[in-house]
């Protein structure tokens, strides 16, 4: 009865929806009987006695008729020949055959018959080669080579995928702002910490673990806030997590229980951040951002319970928050009970002098730090922390454990050792040399080729703002440099409230030819755009 | 006007909250003056000029005055000396003091006032030593050791950091199922893949990368399923996700938004799985299971629009879904338009013969696929796979870049050159010799010292499953042998249905004679209770 209820049933799956009903018809169209007939030996197996292998005969005959099925070489409702014949013709016992056939009713593949023999059922999907319908699929990744940037890419508002669809947009040159010099990642250092984790890492460490994240990396993270941002923690009351996105991902639903509905962000600002508070539900008022930082009459009069600020290097004009700004930051915090997220994303890259500290250096209860290594290492470690204010943290360990357990433990593992013994704080060093100077050879090009240009935020970090005064839309720019085969960000990206064009502009990760290259043809494309506008 | 503002203010603080409150008083708790006055010279920095460093003077000064100001050596509104006088005395330029003064009133630690001098008018939280007040805060990881289980571990239903808490409880033998060898981790195959990854490997690797997971490894992956899986998918269908806890924390809302609202669950099932489920705001109907599997009539009855499974090694009973079974499932979710998350969590621990093959290979629309590498190298990697229905994949992959952008790329690459270099095969067959070894010396230890007991599941995976008739309850019983120092699973856990009491009992990562101990310990806890009771 199954054996002809199961093909028929099939045939009805139309009803639940066009890919099923074309699965279920696909063994047809492939010309295959979805009625009984008589397969003749070993002919549908396409194989001879030589292909036999010497050891685990039943899995390979097994899978080989896996694939027949699949393939529709088997079609519903044929009959497999009798394991006697089949076995004579492949020159295996008859118990390796019938073993096999076990194995394939046991998977619900086949079904055996007194009369009618052993008959196929239920055919295995053959392997689909569908192509995803929305941008973020149909880029597969730079391994793979990109295929032509959709002109969808710089037009309207930017989607949640508009960060992975330009990353794999093909481009000679890549001035997207966010990374450090990857070419440099310590990866000797890296390698010989990891060694020295396996050779002591006992097994429990490898088991499931602490949600908090590894004890020895809490540990150094507290070390590190002491000794680089000016604040002490107990390694307690650090949460180590996969970066600012997933930390904005844990906090958004506890800030929404507490009646949190909005998170006021400054403008220009990330539009990434801002992106992870939407898709968590939380309004993103824009606040303006002057010389000294956010400008905190504007984020009152918002009314928003709470604010998401780079206070050490605002991204992406980087202005630098004054000490009186600071302070009335926290006026704010504590008269209006308002709540600060603090995004310290890049605060380890000055180069005129020591970074400020932390605002969660002044006040513990009313700032949210957030952290990460993207900037210091490599986005790609995925490794950032958090230190709640006390009244979240057990909330947001909850929230992490829910979400995936804790991070993985051996690069967390690595990572604290690079962190105790020097090694990042060497890699740091030589990193901000390095920037540096191709920040300083970025600076130049662009006076040299763009000259109408304004550079914003040269004292630190991976990127510089430029604004301009020509009346060229800058993603119109945006869309012909990345034409003439440079990536780069248009400011207006970053903005909800009305300002002048610009770009934003990442010198860190590109040799210093290469960027001021890249300048020239933006130079090129905004003298084209502003002839032809 | 600030200077006097933000002391006066934090005083105020109160009304925001205690700790506010004791964070603002903690300064005069500790006897430092709230109203201005002279600090004399640098006495209060407890130096001598000897310990001025050669260099980076700046950073050291002002990392000691914050110090003074964090401990309330410098208390609030108390006067910096004048810079003169602090420069003598500790032998440094003039300079050097100004510039740390001014990192500090950038920092807005102090200000400075023409009559007043510099003041100090905010200061940034000593280091607080909280102890969180919830269990999974309040024990520490293993690397600490843990403080005495509370009693309460085995009261009542377990919460959601039951398996933190006992993971962190002391105990000498620890035979709570769920994990491998994890000694046998092949630490040198991964350290040498890890140095050919690391030495391949290009700079757009370490970048932000593609939030389906890298390339390779769902290439391998996709490899992985064909040879031991018995299913062919495109490397495009494989969502690259950490571990299951995180491919239903990312289903369950792409869950809701179809209207589901219930994930039936087998019963016995995983307590973890179920804990996921309902975090996710689905409610979870217990299914019983039998000797062929889930009862599919049973199922149909709950109307639960789609049930999770454990198809290939039932969790916790072992039992293998019959092919009967699974071609009645099959027609529930063609008849019923049901959907099957199949949590193919140890599929390849099969000790008697090769494993059936997944659902997945019967229907693509109608299963939700799930695997990961915790059962066959570590939990701690946090890595695993899903094969959504393809109608899911879009809203799964924006999942997941809101999650976390992806997991880390390192271990990813690396996990796919142990897979498709036989390295993880090999470790498989060598972790099958030794798990099967530690199994049969189980069920010998439970014949021998549980005569009664009755034992499931014999035929696979890490764990064994044992119901006894004795009128003692599997919580106390498993309480009491964690008194005793072994730890294992109660079976009620894992029911919401009535059923025999139980044990689950992970002998994969114990060394048998440690197992046989630990069964003896069982043993000896049961006779005690049952004479008791």
């Amino acid at each position: 009865m199954e054996a002809a209820g199961v093909p028929g049933e099939r045939g009805r799956e139309g009803g639940i929806g066009e890919n099923d009903a074309a699965e279920a018809a696909g063994p047809d169209e492939r010309g295959c009987p979805s009625h009984p007939l008589p397969a003749y030996g070993s002919d549908f197996l396409q194989l001879d006695a030589d292909a036999v292998p010497v050891g685990g005969k039943t899995e390979w005959l097994a899978r080989l008729l896996r694939r027949a099925i699949a393939d529709g070489r088997l079609g519903l409702g044929s009959r497999l020949p009798p394991t006697r014949l089949l076995a004579a013709e492949l020159g295996v016992s008859r118990g390796v055959v019938t073993e096999a056939y076990r194995l394939l009713t046991e998977d619900g593949h086949i079904a055996g018959h007194r009369r009618g023999g052993t008959v196929v059922v239920a055919a295995p999907p053959a392997p689909t080669s569908t192509q995803p319908s929305r941008p973020s699929g149909a880029h597969p990744s730079p391994a793979k080579g990109g295929p032509p940037t959709p002109p969808s890419l710089f037009d309207g508002e930017p989607g949640p995928d508009v960060y992975d669809v330009l990353r794999t947009s093909p481009a000679a040159i890549d001035l997207t702002p966010g990374r450090p010099d990857l070419t440099a990642f310590p990866r000797t250092a890296w390698l010989r910490a990891e060694r020295a984790v396996l050779a002591e890492l006992s097994a429990e460490h490898l088991g499931y673990g602490d949600p908090r994240g590894a004890p020895p990396l809490r540990h150094a993270v507290a070390d590190w806030l002491a000794h680089s941002r000016g604040f002490r923690v107990e390694p307690e009351e650090v949460l180590i997590v996969a970066g600012t996105a997933q930390a904005l991902s844990l906090l958004s639903p506890v800030l929404r229980a507490e009646g949190v509905d909005a998170v006021a962000v400054e403008d220009p600002g990330s539009l990434g951040t801002r992106q992870h508070l939407l898709h968590g539900g939380l309004a993103t008022p824009p606040v303006p951002v002057d010389q000294e930082g956010i400008r905190v009459e504007a984020l009152r009069s918002t009314g928003a319970p709470a604010v998401l600020l780079t206070p050490a290097h605002q991204y992406p004009t980087g202005v630098v928050t004054s000490g009186g700004r600071r302070r009335e930051l926290l006026r704010w915090a504590a008269e209006d009970g308002g709540l600060i997220l603090e995004d310290d994303y890049d605060a380890e890259h000055r180069y005129d002098r020591p970074p400020v500290s932390a605002l969660r250096a002044l006040l513990t209860y009313r700032v949210c730090y957030m952290g990460s290594v993207s900037k210091l290492l490599a986005p790609a470690l995925r490794t950032g922390w958090m230190v709640p204010p006390p009244r979240y943290r057990e909330r947001l360990i909850e929230a992490k454990r829910f979400t995936d357990l804790g991070n993985a433990a051996l690069p967390q593992l690595v990572l604290a050792r690079l962190m105790e013994s020097g090694g990042l704080e060497r890699h740091l060093r030589m990193l901000r040399r390095r920037h540096r100077s191709r920040r300083d050879a970025m600076i130049g090009a662009l006076a040299e080729r763009l000259p109408g240009a304004v550079v914003h935020g040269a004292a630190a970090g991976l990127h510089l703002t430029v604004t301009y005064e020509a009346e060229v839309p800058d993603r119109a720019l945006a869309a012909a440099a990345l034409a003439r085969g440079v990536k780069c960000h248009p400011l207006s990206w970053y903005r909800q409230l009305p300002g002048r064009p610009g770009l934003v502009l990442g010198y860190a990760a590109v040799p210093p030819g290469v960027a001021a290259e890249g300048v020239a043809v933006l130079g090129e494309a905004l003298r084209a755009l502003g002839t032809t506008s």
